[in-house]
């Protein structure tokens, strides 16, 4: 699997490392951008689309990065649980808040599992 | 599939109904409950979980509910994202919260697939 | 989405058809086998390996059916749910190992998400 | 990502430790438990829990860690799938078994998705 | 859960359906567009986003069709199976390449599967 | 997790292994193949199935082999992924094919969510 670093990129690569750097205040990208630059067109509206989703709104960004990890943590991709679990805590979260973020997690998991298991019917006006 | 309703329900069984109806102010129990009412250890011991994790402590209702949420959409469980939907609507997440989730969600759809099919390397440090 | 029945079929999905009728002892055959019938060379492949696989060995055919139903619930699939349910109640699976098999489902589902979401190391020797 | 020794475990970690040992009858927990250990109410609860569950019942306990081996590895969790074909040796499973086993959760695979690929409607009854 | 129809979106969810209904030569849009409209910025960058994946390029647009089939199939998500099988069908897959599609997909889930349960390492040089 | 060398096979393996190395021209199997040697019939049905599926037919080799990457990547399995990505360069699949197939998986992950946690209602006709 290649990663492709600055110094090898083209320009139009290195425009959204350069965006990415900037606007996380990074000295340089995380290897998910250097992967994802041997293909120039996913790269750029990969970062486009994050950007607009992960700013500021009706949600703040610490809720917003603890939903991405919850997300990534149920999905079972261990290389975005390392990557959202140290984001997260860099905007915040505390280990008690991991913590019950986890056991909000394992519980999830498990009557997910059960409500498919025993085929529950919605309820109605659900 | 089986719903045991409270009319039918053991002594064992009404007691944990009754335990949730008075902790949520409701009249009657989901469905799910209704379907775990088969095994009435599991149903007991879901429920006391349950009550656990979800009390407030260093993340508040509304959080832990949209991250349960999190979890049941990207598990795919359609009952679960339909009832923990509703369960966070009712603790007061809006349209443009609800907006925002999803994308959220989406977006680490994506990101998550595109890292684990190009087998991105955790990063040095996390 | 299309089901071939027994009257409709070929005479290639006919023999396939008599073979699982002839060794399940049933009138008719599951829909999951209608409609594999649109793809003759995928049913018959099917069939041969399901019945090798579900013959008695060195595991019993209800745990073997156990294992198939744990599989397709914990994969989320719901046909596969409902027809490995009924599967393993035809096998002799009581209420109770119904209720335990589903504490065990849940459980392990609880402890699969944590593990990941932790990023737990795995233990020297294993 | 840490994991908490017994050495430098406060004293509810401890307890906790304690009786999985007791349990178990090993010299140290696994890296699964010493993970869990940042989390307190998590540890405790989870391992009562699991406690439990796979206590002797209407399934015997090598049928358990047999069908928790089959969720885990289903579920694509490695650690779990590493421990429960570990944990299952342990109760008696045998090579044969293992592969019975595996060929199980392989047939399921095909077949759950086969089954959703087509939308096949639940069959009456069922 | 609410659909959103043509008569009743904003400005600004309109001009995403125009653009969806002139792009694709069809009367009105999908369901999911019309689910999606609840959050307008969403619905643009999706659309803006699918256009750009699903354009002619080194791959045609058959090719990228089955394969958005079979990442749907795979991870079991209904809706998406039935509308990317019926758009593959009206950009020229025939039974038999259907059938095909579903015997990879039925084969790639059974080794997925064994090759997670028996944890086996990546050769040298992948 | 024990890999079965040739020189240490039986037979029954040695056939298998000798038929992959014919039809692969290759000089020795892959891990999955000597990991699945651990259960002969498993080894032997499993290569018989994936030799008639990976068939020339309605849909090319090539095709095949990207539709089983794409099964792979969205199954989350790292090792299956490794292998098809090189099985799928090895039969022609460009980087700018590889780029697009991602691209493709990517937004597939991302409107599935979507689609499933907005419980969209399939459309009539489908």
């Amino acid at each position: 699997m290649a990663l492709i670093e600055y110094a090898d990129a083209s320009a139009e690569v290195r425009a959204v490392f350069d965006d990415i750097k900037a606007a996380r205040g990074v000295a340089d990208v995380n290897n998910f951008w250097k992967a994802l630059a041997v293909h120039p067109p996913t790269l750029k509206r990969t970062w486009e689309s994050l950007k607009q989703v992960m700013a500021p709104g009706a949600l703040d960004p610490l809720t917003k990065e603890m939903l991405y990890l919850a997300a990534s943590a149920t999905a079972g991709c261990a290389y975005c649980t390392a990557s959202h679990t140290a984001a997260a805590r860099a905007k915040g979260m505390t280990e008690a808040m991991h913590g019950e973020l986890l056991a909000v997690l394992g519980m999830a998991a498990e009557t997910n599992r059960l409500a498919e298991a025993l085929r529950v019917p919605i309820d109605p006006g659900l």
